[in-house]
């Protein structure tokens, strides 16, 4: 019996949640980092704001501070008032009293002096540009300012004390620019999600080595390291273990102790040929404390999936083939993280024709959800190879995933399909 | 005069071409590293597969090798032959040649046996599992199956010699996963932009400082050190450099001696006031051997911009307040680094709905390129805060830039605009 994706991914679900919230729950797992070394980090805790921003009444023009009132009462000859040209605020200094019958010449952003509640920009202004201070200099500025004209009022971007930004948030660019303009230099955020990988095969040989007759490089360390670095995790150790179930338990039970991961993440050995040793390790013999379900999902590639845990320890298996891998990273684990950890952002879904040969098909079992590899020009999607797992070259040359949901057999060209851009 | 958004944005690709041009043209510019640090990195080379994917010819599913033309001639009995089955093809061992009349048990990506062109699916032999070998065990496999069948044949994804992936290609998961297929360790990739970063201003502090009157802290350093990182840039130092135009530009020179940098990002002091240390130290005094133009983009917040080059270093000056900082680098340098670096990816641009208060409008000024900032909930984008570039919280709870062109002045509720994603 067959399982559905969408059942499979709930599954996964309540495994990665459970797995995080152990975590949590565990000591040390909030971290404090400096603003530089969070960035795409998740921030653990509310921040409020230890000042306002901004943090002082402030004029959004260069141009002369005055008191509104002033500009409407005595002195004013016709549309305009004349004023003493006080000397100006240097910028990174308090500003002291607005001296009656002054107006001070104030650069964008200096603090107002204490009584002035309005700014006249300078092209406003007869002279209409700044000259060095000297005692006895006259300005002549527009009648009837307005109360508050380019001011940039105390607290008007966020009070202190209130809710800067809250649990959860992910933190980039703007999120820790506002921080750091709150002059906060270290912020609580959550951490990583640990995943101990595991390649097997005794097939397989780690790039750069030298391949016998009979064996291949080992595509899915590199593959799901780098997968799963872009989605924000942790890998705390990648590594080829032994095609056999006694040698391949006993490693799984020595990289448990010494990296204590959150999750256990492991390719290849769960089909049904006749030597999988994931499959035969975890299958509960008593080397190992596992309780794993070898399933069967109604998707290709990608098709055999075990999830349970082994040693307490949350465990996924994907199948060998590094295609599967990386769908299967797509299809069950990357959304998953996106809900439970808020980082990575989900994958971009879109609705594009298909680009096909005149007449061209593209076909997917009934009741299989097939997950095909192609590129997306802007406009439409093209196939890059066939269905088949092994086919990584065509893998590489694609931006996208294209979705052939178990109901869906047949699409043809110009008709439009699901893609998550990659 | 003011200039166009989009005029200012091609000097800035030119600028930063001719950088990359030179940094290109130096010595030591292509680095070679290991596929773990590659992730997200540029290919500096064409790269040639050394070995055929898949190697060798494989088996497709779990089954029996055998010759095909042996399952249409002697021994068929109706729509079955039977064979003698011979010992199984161990993972990562060579396979022999297979023995006449003998059918061989193989494992998904097991070599096939030399001779052997096709594989039967275990569950259409009979019996319909595999057991231990032992001599004397027969198989009944359906006759007349088609040579090919189940066969992954060697080179059927990629040719040895083939280009495997084209100089210029951001390496992410899958193409990082067909590099470590093909055994290859380590890559040529670009180098990343080196861009020194400075923030001026008596009146700024560090984060983590105690403000005095009229004092602010410094975003800026921290909000584009982050968007250059997320951008894939080096910032090879960011720091607050005196408002005085004497020690600004000696600290400059000795900045770009010691960094030697691709280019300088100021922030600050571009703009009209009567304190502007930026446009004061570089507007070619002598001090400086500068060609810097101080212009005005008809751009709302950001429109002060300075761009050219200091001491044969290119050079973009940024205006002073964070959220201008932020809507200079996403509208001017990072589509820029999208087009000449080819990270980071371009922005998602879509066109949705506004949601404003019934009867609302967004007002934008004639001739001006205004650039809001909004919460996008999937259906349908709310600004947040009002154009005033001083609003970094408001800033701080957006995930889209709201795009308001030069000639669009009002958009009302409902209405779409054009928004970026961050």
């Amino acid at each position: 019996m067959r399982r559905a994706v969408s059942d499979h991914r709930n599954q996964v679900l309540e495994l990665v949640r459970g797995a995080w919230q152990r975590r949590l729950a565990g000591a040390g797992a909030v971290q404090t980092v400096s603003l530089a070394g969070a960035v795409q980090r998740v921030l653990a805790s509310d921040i409020a704001a230890p000042v306002s921003l901004p943090p002082f009444a402030n004029s959004q023009m260069d141009g002369y501070a005055v008191i509104s009132g002033a500009t409407g009462s005595a002195g004013a000859t016709g549309s305009t008032v004349e004023f003493d040209v006080a000397p100006p605020v240097p910028a990174g200094r308090a500003a002291g009293q607005l001296p009656p019958g002054c107006a001070v010449p104030v650069m964008t952003g200096a603090m107002l002096p204490a009584g002035a509640d309005a700014v006249v920009p300078v092209e406003q202004a007869v002279p209409d540009s700044f000259a060095p201070f000297e005692p006895g200099r006259r300005v002549a500025l527009p009648a009837n300012v307005p109360a508050g004209q380019f001011v940039r009022a105390a607290g008007s971007d966020i009070e202190a004390g209130a809710l800067a930004l809250p649990a959860g948030t992910v933190l980039k660019a703007a999120q820790l620019g506002l921080l750091a303009a709150l002059g906060i230099a270290e912020v609580p955020v959550l951490p990583r999600l640990r995943v101990l990988l595991l390649s097997t095969g005794d097939e397989v040989v780690a790039p750069g080595g030298t391949l016998g007759p009979g064996q291949i490089y080992d595509a899915n360390t590199t593959l799901l390291s780098a997968a799963l670095a872009e989605a924000g995790c942790e890998v705390v150790s990648g590594r080829i273990l032994a095609d056999a179930p006694e040698p391949f338990a006993r490693a799984l039970a020595a990289d448990l102790d010494r990296f204590v991961p959150d999750l256990v993440l492991s390719t290849g050995g769960i089909s049904k040929g006749a030597f999988e040793v994931v499959k035969q390790a975890l299958a509960g013999d008593g080397t190992v404390r596992a309780a794993v379900d070898f399933v069967s999902v109604a998707m290709q590639p990608g098709g055999p999936q075990g999830i349970g845990s082994v040693l307490g320890t949350a465990f996924l298996g994907f199948p060998g083939n590094p295609v599967s891998c990386l769908v299967s990273f797509e299809m069950f684990l990357r959304p998953v993280l996106s809900t439970v950890l808020a980082v990575p952002a989900p994958r971009t879904v879109l609705n594009v024709p298909l680009r096909l040969p005149a007449g061209g098909t593209l076909d997917s079992p009934a009741g299989i959800h097939q997950v095909r590899r192609g590129w997306y020009n802007g406009a439409a999607v093209l196939p890059m190879g066939g269905p088949g797992s092994h086919l990584v070259h065509a893998l590489a040359r694609s931006n996208a995933l294209i979705q052939l949901p178990e109901d869906l057999i047949r699409r043809e060209a110009g008709q439009n399909v699901e893609i998550w851009l990659l």
